[in-house]
């Protein structure tokens, strides 16, 4: 008899004793599972929320290089301070300008991503058992980090006009009741992750002032914003309170995720202290790096491919949003003006979870909804992500996924009829 | 009356409520000071342990950038998986080798130098109070990391040979007869940062054997090991037990630390979860950077760099020692074999932390010995840094630091006289 060998199973670990408790709270990620499905050619994976960097321009690349290794070339291989750059914080005031937020380069900090900004944040503020309220459902890798730190995430309702400021401030409301601190707001308000929706002007001046009236502070995570597809949404709600809110920007999605650099401006104090906590944990951010996207920056029409993504992922969607009213017109979507994610409604009876296996030998991959909840919802969700694959290729794995979801239609409806 | 400024002090914090607990443990790190002194260029600075990237062949990163480009362009500059490139992976197998060290592709993780290794690796295992035995003196970033998780940091006696392992049994029973968990050691067996000494070969194994009997894992922290200037250092803790240490390594010193790239070795079941670590803190270590030094090492000859480094620095540290014998007879040093940094002993009565700012008026900056307890000694110790300026710059900032040392030591004998 064989015998199958799972390396994380079978390993005897000697060192169990040792852990600390929070060690508890590492799950598996549902995103590496994806990351090897992806790899596979013939799968067309609707998974991983990667861009399509192949709509780059790689002489912008060769560019931005060769002047910085011709100018800065020392600097750019040295050890740097731990706030980063001060020339490419610069260059991100201007950016985030964009979007309405007007902030000191001195309460800029360059990160390893914008994922290390939260991750950095909620080592800041979240001891065991505090409370982050976020969206339902929410940023996968932001659950990850609020569970790692055992904090209590709590899912406060949301729609097509993004989260609720009556649910939210009764959920707040609700837990300071019961003897917790709720502490941190996390939000993606712009085409979110993985729901595509927008938190409507509206709502956003009602969400800040449900904060504001009880201490909590504001994580807006916004990596989409400028990749909208219409209209551009509305201004942020860093614009409004720059004491109340940190503001979280990142270059994965309008350059690329491959050399981690994200930024995060925060007032004063608490800018402080995520310098030390950045040097700690990393000594500075990667020197290169930062000198690459701000050579690219400061060379290259960068406002010119931002526009087109723009163009690229609007096709992607609308090739998304056709093949789901021909191919699978029982399931709900949400209708996004920009990113690149739409979440599905399966009808009731279905379960995303245990029909992914079923959906990759039909050589298509989602994520499951329930990897966005800290609760265990979720199970008749899908995330689609339609901006790494071809427009075409975007039908294709919507083709393949009604097969799947088609199929198990049918055996639900025998088995209601029987 | 016009007023001094400093943000830190200055800037109220309307979120001093909010933070955790573990927040409070976050101190200005004297590294940051040291950066902005080392960007002017009247000082020398024997302060921030900088390589010299100068002497690096810029031809071999910009072959090694154009062959990614032509080769790995999209791979490059799109997200990875959270436990790093397997070619790159494979290289390090090879590196590690030269260090008598083997380990599997399968339980080497590529991190963000390896400073955020060692953040990882403290979140995973340090609960507040837990004991971590390091050296006496020991690593500054080490020694940040380890206050931040709110440990215990217990400074072990080390001389010339490295730490003591009678020292190191002594205290580990004694913390743990006080109900204390003593769960790391930390070590940097080779060319110690800050005091230049090796672990003898005996020592290594009586080390081993103390920390296996008492279930105590090893840290073993090697980026100098390949910077031997006559021997080569003794092989590594890890070459002799796979189970009970955790290998780190990095490109910083032997190719660049702008680039931000190391790794870590761990047995499997530590592996598993340092990989959900770095998944949930930064998603994916930067691709780009990873291939980058993937191509450097399969297109250059990466050992004759390491060559050059290794000629250029004994030389610097030659220089360190004739200045130190001319000009500071009456101070003690470390005569290390490799690597950055001396461990300067100053007369009885002399600050170092309180002389720091009349060096910087000599134009001299130097690292205090305090920064590298976690208890307050090392007020008469001094790292010098010899790696970053050139040869002759480092004798000037020798002679310098003689000035201000010897005029407080001819103000301490006056005292004395009276």
């Amino acid at each position: 008899m064989t015998q199958t060998r799972s390396s994380s199973v079978t390993n005897f670990d000697s060192w169990k004793h040792a852990y600390a408790a929070r060690a508890a709270n590492l799950s598996v990620s549902e995103v590496r599972a994806l990351f090897s499905v992806v790899s596979r050619p013939e799968v067309v994976s609707l998974a991983g929320g990667m861009p399509d960097v192949s709509a780059l321009d790689g002489a912008l690349i060769e560019e931005a290089f060769n002047s910085m290794m011709a100018s800065r070339r020392n600097y750019a291989l040295q050890y740097g301070g731990g706030q980063g750059d001060l020339r490419l914080r610069e260059q991100i005031q201007e950016i985030m300008l964009l979007d309405g937020v007007q902030g000191s380069v001195d309460d800029i900090m360059i990160t390893t991503g914008s994922q290390h900004a939260l991750e950095l944040l909620a080592d800041l503020f979240l001891d065991a058992g505090d409370v982050v309220m976020v969206e339902a459902p929410s940023y996968v890798g932001a659950v990850g980090i609020f569970r790692h730190k055992e904090a209590h995430i709590e899912h406060v309702f949301t729609d097509e006009d993004g989260i609720s400021p009556e649910a939210l401030a009764e959920a707040a409301d609700r837990m300071t009741a019961a003897g917790k601190k709720v502490k941190l707001l996390y939000l993606v308000p712009n085409f979110a992750n993985p729901s595509g929706v927008t938190l409507s002007a509206e709502r956003r001046q009602q969400v800040l002032q449900v904060c504001k009236e009880r201490g909590i502070l504001i994580i807006e995570d916004n990596p989409y914003g400028l990749l909208y597809f219409e209209n551009q949404p509305p201004k942020a709600l860093r614009a409004f309170d720059s004491e109340g809110v940190v503001y979280l920007g990142s270059f994965s999605k309008i350059l690329s995720p491959g050399l981690r650099v994200g930024y995060v401006l925060a007032p004063p104090a608490i800018r402080d202290k995520l310098i030390l906590a950045n040097e700690s944990a990393i000594l500075s951010p990667a020197t290169f790096a930062q000198m690459l996207v701000s050579e690219y920056l400061s060379i290259s029409d960068w406002k010119g491919q931002i526009d087109r993504y723009r163009n690229l992922y609007r096709e992607k969607r609308d090739a998304a949003l056709e093949a789901l009213e021909q191919y699978l017109p029982r399931v709900q979507t949400t209708k996004p003006n920009g990113g690149f994610f739409l979440w599905l409604t399966l009808p009731q009876g279905l379960n995303s979870k245990e029909m992914l296996p079923l959906a990759v030998t039909e050589l298509v991959a989602y994520t499951p909804g329930t990897a966005f909840y800290g609760d265990g919802r979720g199970a008749n969700n899908i995330r689609v992500c339609y901006s790494h694959p071809t427009a075409e290729n975007v039908k294709v794995g919507i083709k393949r996924l009604s097969k799947v979801i088609n199929l198990q239609l049918d055996l639900l409806d025998t088995f209601r009829a029987e």
